[in-house]
Order: structure tokens, then C-alpha cells, then sequence
């Protein structure tokens, strides 16, 4: 927007617009929303930027963003170590950990290898998980990973990479979604629902 | 979100996500997107509001943001300086701005009178306003309000106040968009628009 009549405010919208999905209006009316509130609150706000790039890490057993050498989760010795699930993202273990159902560890890739965008296998946290796995404590790996071309790719590649070296590989399950409804189904989750069906207790 | 594992991370998102029309999803996807980027531009980041907060200025004519003691567009010796238009807050400037069809200035009220949310004249920018217009230097006012109760309210009130003391006072034309379906009009949109027809020249 070049009609901002002030280069300080013009400047923070800027800033704001860089945000993804984060347009110059909207960028705007965060910014206006920003100022009204009083300086301190304003500071807070900056500094939690600031601290968090300065003071995260990276969790030097399963790559998760950390603020300790190990986060959380690898430090909770209630989990079970042995089960490790292989997220793409912090976003997915947080997606996980809310349904509360699993009692494992993580590992985060931080990406799936894609050769469309130039993805490879040594881009993602490939190597920590070989160490992990060649310690040989894991008795399963967990794939859950998205249900997508870059997805399959990567399960294919940790599976070749690791099939030989754990008890058991598994991935969680394709299907119908709960709430969906089955003729706005696709016709390969639905073909993969059929194969994968389960016994029916009633 | 709870389950967030990373204070640094918790903190930063619920800073974010303070922010209006940001859910905690959003908030997440955004801090993400902010550490991603080297350190340099996260200060910048961060120091873009601070820096707004602490030296952003009201134009002490116009009561706009600036940099300055007076705003850029009070400063601009090239506009009319006898015309004021009367607007809400510094987003209804930067659209009227956008048109480039204004070449007088600006009167930014701070809000709109509104009795049910306890928005009296003392708390808009009001008492900037007379002293404009006792210096005696004002030939018309414009009311660029929105088209509601609070508008409506507003521009009454400052015509009451002020019908002596300029030669004329002035509204932005009430009508049917450009776009907009003749149908799909309200009827008092539509009555307005009727009542005042302009002369069609082809």
C-alpha cells in the first residue's frame, strides 16, 4: 500500500504481510489492533518472537522443536520408547498428542522427500532416525505421514531403509473419516477401506 | 493448546494468537513460519512493532498517524487545506487515499458516536475538530462516514456543531455500488439512490 501516510506504520505492515496468508489489508488491521494496546504488552509480544528464535532447539533425539537439548516428550519416561512414530512436523505430533490415544515417542522428519520440489532423503532428519534404530531399542516404527504422492514416497523409502532392522513397520489407517460421508468418498480411500476392513464387534 | 511441547514455542503462539481474527491454528502456523526465517529478519520482525509503538505519533491537525508532529498529508502544500473530510480512523484515509480522486485533507475522528457502547463526542477527536474550524480557514466539510446508526448519529451531531461556522457541509453520495444487482439493493439504499439522481449525461 503505498498510500500508508507514515514510514513506521507502512514498515510494520510490511512486516506482517510476510506472514503466510497474510495479505497488506489484513496486515494493516493487525498492526492498527497491535498499537492500541499499551507498550509493555506490545514488547511482550515482540520479545516471544525474539526469545523463541534465539532459544529453541532442536530435540537431539527425535528433531522436534525443543527448548532443552531433549524435549518432552523423549524425557517422559512413562512413554514407551520402543514405539516411535514418524511425523512430518511439530503440527502432527501436536495433532496426535491431542487425541491423547498414543503412548510413544516421535520422530520428525521435517519435511517428505519430493522430488518435484527437490526434496531428497538428506534433507530430512533421515540420519538421526538411522542412529536411533541402530541403537536397537525400536521395536516399531509408526508411519503417519500424509496420505499423498510425497507421503507414500517417503513411507516406501523408510520402509526399504528399515524393514530388515525392526520388529515392525506399520501405518495408520487409510479410510472413511469419521462424519463422511461414503458417496463423497474417493474412490481410492474407499477401495483401500474395503481391502483394510476390519472385524465388526457389535 | 496444551499440548503444545515447548514453552518458548506456547508463548509465541499465544501471543499470535491475541491477535484479532487469529486462532490458536493460525497462530501456530504463523510462529512456525516465523522461526523458519534466519535471525536478522525475525528482529526485524519484532522490532517493527516496537518501534511503531514507540514512536508513532497523532498529527496534532488532522489527529492521523505520523511519524511527525504533522502528518504527511497535512504537510502537502499542494492540497486544499479548505476542504476537510471527516473519517472514522486512518483505514477509511488509506481507502479514500487509494482512489486518488481527494486532494483536500482529513479529519480522523477516532470513532463513531455510539450511545450503546458508551462512545460519546469527549471520546472522538472532536474538540481537535472546532479549533480547525474557529481558525476560520474551512470552507467544507465532508462526512466520509460508514452508512449506520453510528454514522448517521456522527454526522447529525457535527452538523449541528458546525452548520454556522463553514460555508458548506457536505456526504459522500449513498447509493447503488458499481456491481452491485439493482435487485439484490436494500430498500433504503435504493430510496436514497432514487431521491438523489444525478443527471445522466450521455
Amino acid at each position: 500500500m503505498e498510500y500508508i501516510p507514515s514510514k513506521l506504520l507502512s514498515n510494520a505492515v510490511d512486516q506482517f504481510s510476510r506472514l503466510p496468508g497474510i495479505g497488506k489489508k489484513t496486515a494493516l488491521r493487525l498492526v492498527l489492533d497491535v498499537i492500541k494496546r499499551d507498550k509493555k504488552t506490545v514488547e511482550n509480544f515482540a520479545n516471544s518472537i525474539v526469545d523463541l528464535k534465539k532459544n529453541i532447539k532442536s530435540c537431539k533425539i527425535c528433531c522436534n522443536l525443543s527448548d532443552e537439548e531433549t524435549c518432552l516428550i523423549c524425557q517422559n519416561q512413562s512413554r514407551k520408547h520402543s514405539i516411535v512414530c514418524i511425523v512430518e512436523n511439530i503440527r502432527d505430533v501436536i495433532a496426535i498428542e491431542q487425541t491423547g490415544t498414543f503412548n510413544g515417542v516421535y520422530h520428525v522428519l521435517g519435511g517428505l522427500i519430493s522430488p518435484v520440489d527437490g526434496i531428497g532423503p538428506t534433507d530430512l532428519n533421515i540420519e538421526e532416525l538411522k542412529e536411533r534404530v541402530m541403537q536397537g531399542n525400536i521395536e516399531e516404527l509408526i508411519f503417519a505421514l500424509s496420505a499423498n504422492m510425497e507421503g507414500e514416497t517417503t513411507c516406501f523409502y523408510l520402509s526399504r531403509l528399515f524393514k530388515d532392522k525392526v520388529n515392525k513397520i506399520s501405518q495408520i489407517a487409510r479410510g472413511v473419516a469419521f462424519g463422511g460421508d461414503l458417496e463423497y468418498t474417493d474412490e481410492v480411500t474407499l477401495a483401500r477401506s474395503i481391502e483394510a476392513r476390519t472385524v465388526y464387534n457389535a
